[in-house]
């Protein structure tokens, strides 16, 4: 999807919906759908219990989405290889529960890296399981602190350290590759786990590199596919991990050890789903993944550049924008309510925050098939134009 | 879809898929998915999390959903209604399991009425979650010892008894209405738990008239969607179990206990697969849900009809035959594996079952898009010719 053809009119199906049509949609995920996955959906599939080309189409998106992450084609498949790629039907979420829930067993300890909302949701989730949990706690707007990272991993020894890559609440990508060195420093060889549903794809996360044992994504965010699928990396680390826990449930991994291989999953899967995903990693694989994250980042360096020209202030710290998503804050003087009614009627469609941040943070989001430079340049001139709207309603107040 | 629309190819989007389109497809689901649902798919869709018409296109799908199991339209959206209907993203396991982990604390009791595979397999997921299950068990083809059941809940005094209506590997209907009555004989209180997920919307489950607590439904049977979104039907002594039990996950229930009405939910959702589900019930309700029940009784009559009339034995007793899949005995002679290969030659899509009954028994699937008198009676034809061909086969071996 490109601002061309928004412009255009050309892609007929999105007519159907003037809502977006007539917007500039940049709410920070789910993106906008290409016509090309939408199509994918509009096929009649067979059942993927019964036809066994399912574990082709699965093995063709798992491979697709390991090159995502650094591996070779095919090299993910199968239990004897060091990692695999585990896709299930359901959202975002369910990869992270499946992850928490897969690992972790009461009393085992985590270390949760605290610097965003969903750094501490996961900590959270792990308390949840029965836990013990430590925070490595940092301003939302900053990186962690490393060598105090090695310090805690050296004396705390979690069976698991969880880090979010992009933290869409707030924009800010940490460093995760920083992360990965300062967890190891002293030879721990726990699960390191990450969320990067929100980076994968736009940025380099390099799963073998890094040593990450579960990574995370997500369907609707880069991929700008449909919300309905989420898939994870898992290490041989992991897999131990799993067996050890024995979890059972919608989520468990274990019953995906030996899907790709034999064909059998633990449920009747979304094969529309999965081959968008396919489809989706497959597309950006031939475009080249280093143009994606040319792209990505000069959407991000544009907008972070006009931002600062209109008088706003970054939410992170400039060096840790995001390449997917921009969050900015709400002039002191300025309601988000009545900001974001102004962008709506404008047609401008940006995401609020969460939590403590609600009404003080907003969100620009530039990934997947949102990461369009017209686009972006567009709804940022609208945004101008909105703060001066804003300006005005506010003079024109008792 | 109907028969006419396959022979004469109106359907072009289904051209698409020739292994689909040059068949007769009768498997016990994913059924064919109408392209009036599959359009739905291939459009643009804004984001649940933000958009709050989305919640208007959820109470939309449980109010049609609700009236499919005999509830007033919108009597099932709020806390205070006597029941609501939740609707999940993921495939029909996930209201499995959200029902077993929502309700099951450790320890708890459990009687599980195992006259199928997925009956007995219910209770061995409340096994897992560290229940104490009794299994109630009766011969595959069998319904359930009624005064036994009524013994046991008396004597057991379970917290939850669970069952399956439709037991889809073995095509037998549980006499719902009348375990309804056994369970509450003596005034047991538990929670009674129904899998209806093949079932619903094809003959009569009636939620409040049988005091049923939970109730499970998918996508992929008789509403012939995809299968990426499952519903469960919650009562409001099944919430207060929810809030007892306080369990998390991507599958809890309780996240959504007030989520169609403040619009907030666990997490991004599928629109698409929700307007999906409220179009494929709406359409049911638009047609008269007398009209569908009827059309799946004829459907099932036909089958074993003329199942009967080429010698096949039923796998379950006659009078529980459901009428959504017909299971038949391979005959004693014959290989499925060769009689499969023989129908799916003749563009024949069964399905066989599993576990014990792998190789013993085949399945037509006669629910939803597929309940199609024309559809059935051709496939049957082909089937006889199928026997033909395979006693031919054997005539041929030295």
């Amino acid at each position: 999807m490109n601002i061309t053809m928004l412009e255009k009119g050309q892609d007929k199906k999105m007519n159907a919906d003037s809502k977006i049509l007539s917007g500039l949609n940049l709410v920070p995920g789910p993106t906008l759908v290409p016509e090309k996955i939408r199509e994918i959906y509009s096929r009649q599939w067979p059942s993927p219990d019964l036809d066994p080309d399912f574990a082709q189409t699965y093995k063709r998106a798992a491979s697709a989405l390991g090159q995502l992450l650094g591996l070779k084609p095919n090299s993910c498949l199968t239990p004897e290889d060091p990692g695999q790629v585990v896709i299930m039907s359901g959202e975002g979420m369910v990869a992270l529960w499946a992850a928490v829930k897969s690992m972790i067993r009461p009393g085992d300890r985590v270390l949760a890296i605290d610097n965003g909302i969903f750094g501490r949701g996961i900590g959270e989730m792990a308390a949840s399981c029965g836990a013990e949990v430590e925070f490595l706690s940092a301003d939302y707007s900053q990186a962690p602190d490393l060598p105090r990272l090695s310090e805690l991993v050296e004396s705390f020894q979690p069976t698991m350290v969880t880090a979010v890559h992009c933290e869409t609440p707030t924009g800010l990508l940490n460093p995760l590759g920083e992360i990965a060195v300062a967890l190891r420093a002293n030879g721990w060889k726990g699960i390191f786990c990450v969320d990067a549903v929100a980076s994968i794809g736009a940025t380099p996360v390099k799963v073998e590199e890094w040593e990450i044992d579960i990574c995370l994504g997500g369907s609707q965010k880069v991929l700008s596919c449909p919300p309905d699928t989420s898939f994870l990396y898992v290490s041989q680390r992991a897999w131990k991990a799993a067996q050890r826990c024995g979890y059972q449930g919608y989520d468990a991994l274990l019953p995906f050890h030996k899907a790709a291989l034999t064909g059998y999953f633990p449920y009747t899967h979304n094969w529309a789903g999965v081959e968008a995903l396919a489809t989706a990693a497959e597309t950006i694989l031939a475009q080249g993944i280093e143009h994606s994250y040319e792209r990505h980042a000069e959407c991000s360096r544009i907008t972070v550049e006009i931002a600062l020209e209109l008088g706003l202030d970054l939410y992170p710290e400039e060096a840790l924008s995001s390449p997917t998503v921009t969050a900015l804050r709400v002039p002191e003087d300025a309601d988000w309510d009545t900001l974001n009614r102004i962008l709506i009627q404008r047609g401008v469609h940006f995401g609020g925050s969460y939590g403590h941040l609600a009404g003080k943070v907003f969100r620009i989001g530039h990934m997947g098939s949102q990461a369009d430079v017209r686009l972006v340049k567009k709804a940022m001139d609208e945004l101008g134009e909105a703060l001066l709207d804003l300006s005005d309603c506010a003079g024109e107040e008792p």
